[in-house]
């Protein structure tokens, strides 16, 4: 119900902007007893760091989480555990606040709803909200050690061939331009039975997740669009003794409840909207004026992306863990 | 958040199984003071009515809404609005008990959470549920009068060209097996300012209300997976004065909020697993055996899923609708 | 979180008017496999029923209900269970739509928050809604098989002897005037360990769920008032070991925790403002009148009373057990 | 539904223990545009403080407040605003590990449920968690600003006379005892509509919402108790033109909505469990020692509870006015 919440009985509230002082969130709901400490965190947040290649944002950020809730003698207490992270490297110069709406970013909208907003950085609206999500992630992995997560990359700027990537990136950063991606995330281990019908379907549940990551247009379960291109009788995933299925088109949940397969998750980052190609815009007092963007960016987005989708997931399975048990015991 | 409801302020909770009396729903949060009467409801109800052409399932359903509660004087009063309709032409006889698990419905992962099921119809998980979800859609147009919500079938089979598909149908039916389909929504008339940032966000509760729509596999908003092949400066949406757009890459949606401009959803619809056409399965002792469907099914539930997909988006639209005037007024 | 709804994964959803068509509810998360039918659902709607003596409302309604979703074979299915009682006595004739608002009724304030009303017996307002708070309680007891729940009044108008009660009802009815009363509920058999820190206490939500009975107008847990007039050490409950204790001045809850003592809940009823005795008021267009309500109500509502407090009980427990199998296994 | 969150709309998430490196929490859902800073926030948590007079713990802790998200220049922005408080005066050596569980206090039930605790100054069940309430309850006020909330203790150890209180206390702690107290808090300028029928009533919501304060054992509304006394022709609050009253049994609330007069709460906490008087208890092993508690702790916990009453109080209102804004318009 809470906007800034995400989650039934695992459960995770971010809070910060972009150049406030901080950015935190708190996980509640976690079973007690699970061993956690803040370089189980830091691993996965090194895995979203920008400044680690030059494919990624130059903003210089160490990103050194702090756990300041809900451990004691290194396990999980069961209370709610509150982490956070030093804003360092914040240019808001870079952010005059006359300057035009950022087409396709939440400029523009923030402002038609609120009325005003923290223009710095992209306030709430930045994509480093996201490293609360890979933090409180990588807390949802400990709730479900029997499910292995993954994903990559796999197609930038339309292309599928991995040998073009960097050519292109270069192009487009030289350019001051940004180039889309497809990440592909897959969840094995999962057992037959998470999930719950109707409004908490598990498809439902992983598609809003991802849905709601920054610059996210799209989601696919399994074969997703292709799969609309098939006949029933091609997309049946036929079953044999033993719980073994001879494919997985479903990408592992039927009628919103996981099979016991591999759930299959693609999701289609655009280019980020953020680029120095100038735009036509208006500002705030609705004058036109080009949109540059002069601060520092990803030229694909999606590259540090995987790891929040792989965060999502991991937030939803852990919760529909605890949902299950709760229901079913 | 419970498991069978969907909503925050404008909120509906569903119940009912394809081969029991009957299915209904409560509709709680509606505003008070507006015209609602049953023929409003069924006017929906008959869009998505089965029997009406030979491309939809043969079950005689007249599925007659009665409304139970919540309107005085032909106006709601704000209190829960339940909504009934009784089950008249179900055949429990085309459903026995020890039948092979159909793949691709939810027979086998039912079975696998609650350890049994109600076998009838598909019982909870029968896509009859959605009669529900489309009067309770009806009910929240009446809150947003100010949007035209339409939807239509773009792509039946993976075949854009509406005069192919007859033909493709007819193929399908005579065969026993069923085709997937691609439908477009399109909502006008949102005004900017609709939805929230982060975990409340508009096209994440777009897309997590449409991916669980039965046989749904992807979802897309504005140019969805396309707009992961464009570069920036391609996908962005240039504005002029006067809160004008010169395109709509984005679907109407920056930052999870809305823009003012049309919201565009896209959503992929499997074949139907419900077919003719023996699969290999096993049935709940663990016997290998072909599953063969008998039941009377859409050859393409992507068409009767029109209604539905706009009952959704109507949905969300209204409860973001009271949630907006919640917080900002 | 729903206005009309109540509990987190056991979930109860109610809808209807008191001289509607019916009322009913639908109960969320039931675990699977439970064994439930009609006749175990009304053997507590008995209790609850009027008509059974004297000093309860002569209404006739044989509250006769039936159980349209969530069973198959004579066990819960873990989806939804719909009920329904058909309204067959509503005398709407008692309630003229001018009438004067009556004093500690709902009247004045539904008429403040939405505009409009449905007067016919009080509409939503009613406290036949309570009727299927018991159908669900009835239900929810089956998920807590291992606690006992009992109640009775313990106190009417003031006066702890039972034997002066009936001689006070009589004068009471004889003058169309009305009597409070306090009923005490203790549920035996809750492990240690049930309840949640903070905001989910077991006592805040015992205490929520009875203040939200109709009627009532005070709430305390073991002790309760008479606490606040103890010393700690007269109010401490010595613990021995064997997890005995050696008394119950807090009512079988610490810290939010059941302690796996008996829980036990005090709950004040006011006398119902539902009497023959003129009581000055206003009419919706603000003419001064005597309100003097005619309808058929109870002389003491805190009688059938009784088996609503139990319900609520009953709810939060089976909810909490849920909830804690949930996040600690 | 989430176990250290609170409110619907606006809404409070808490996090920290008492001995930990901070508390802190997240105020989801306020308005945007209201002025706000830490010194408004400070002025009612120094109302809460320790250390201020001989009546209270004696800890000194400076529970200097900051914000670090959510304003920006000045004023709310409608995105999350996390507050947070360093604990600087923590001794956990006044509590040992293998200490016997104090009578009373959650440290048995917390190792019920969780199998362990963090028993460092009652860690998560510490009543330093109500700090985070008082902030949050001032930034409620805000939303809230035609509502004037005061209370005040109206008895302690069962004596109303205020010129005894001070002797009593004197005469407690000396004794190593404690004091249990009634406060009363009255909200005035909440106009008649606010609050929800069923299970969101405002009766209900601060029922819910002081039971949940640490050490409470009662809740009343208006007359409470005292109306289960009374007939209904006693209790009955007779109304005149322009919507005035003659009397305010009902507490300002009818059918769980706001009548537009005053809304009185009265609350009943007990005398603190942290006593130095020896209880006869057992510690985690199971073997039988007296607990006697040393740590720092306040005579009478009732004294500081009044800003939390206020505080619970302020956050139900300023929630009901958002639902009511957006089921109501």
């Amino acid at each position: 119900m809470s906007i800034n919440s995400f989650g039934h009985l695992f459960r995770l509230t971010t809070w910060g902007e972009s150049h406030g002082p901080a950015i935190g969130c708190v996980v509640d709901g976690c079973p007690p007893g699970l061993e956690l400490d803040e370089h189980w965190v830091q691993r996965f947040l090194n895995q979203r760091g920008p400044g680690t290649s030059k494919n990624v944002s130059p903003r210089q950020e160490p990103d050194q989480v702090r756990i300041l809730s809900g451990i004691y003698q290194g396990r999980t207490t069961g209370t709610p555990i509150a982490m956070m992270i030093d804003n360092l490297d914040a240019r808001s110069a870079d952010y005059p606040v006359n300057a035009p709406y950022r087409p396709g970013h939440a400029d523009f909208a923030y402002d038609s709803k609120y009325g005003f907003r923290d223009p710095r950085g992209g306030g709430r609206s930045s994509a480093r909200e996201t490293a609360m999500r890979v933090a409180a992630g990588a807390v949802a992995r400990l709730v479900i050690p029997e499910v292995e997560i993954a994903s990559a990359v796999v197609e930038i700027g339309g292309e599928q061939d991995e040998s073009r990537w960097q050519a292109m990136l270069d192009e487009a950063r030289a350019g001051g331009d940004s180039l889309g991606a497809v990440v592909e995330c897959v969840a094995t281990g999962v057992p037959a039975g998470w999930g719950a019908p109707i409004y908490a379907k598990l498809d439902a549940e992983l598609g809003g997740a991802c849905m709601g990551i920054n610059a996210v247009k799209g989601v696919e379960i399994g074969d997703g669009f292709a799969a609309a291109r098939l006949k029933g009788s091609e997309n049946a995933d036929a079953m044999r003794a033993g719980g073994r299925f001879e494919s997985n088109h479903a990408g592992g949940i039927a009628g919103g409840i996981s099979t016991g397969q591999a759930i299959v998750v693609r999701v289609a980052f655009k280019p980020t909207s953020s680029i120095r190609v100038p735009v036509p815009s208006v500002n705030a007092a609705g004058e036109e004026a080009d949109a540059v963007t002069r601060g520092r960016h990803d030229p694909c987005v999606g590259i540090r992306g995987t790891p929040v989708v792989e965060a999502m997931v991991a937030l939803v399975l852990a919760d529909h863990k605890l949902l299950h048990r709760g229901q079913c015991g």
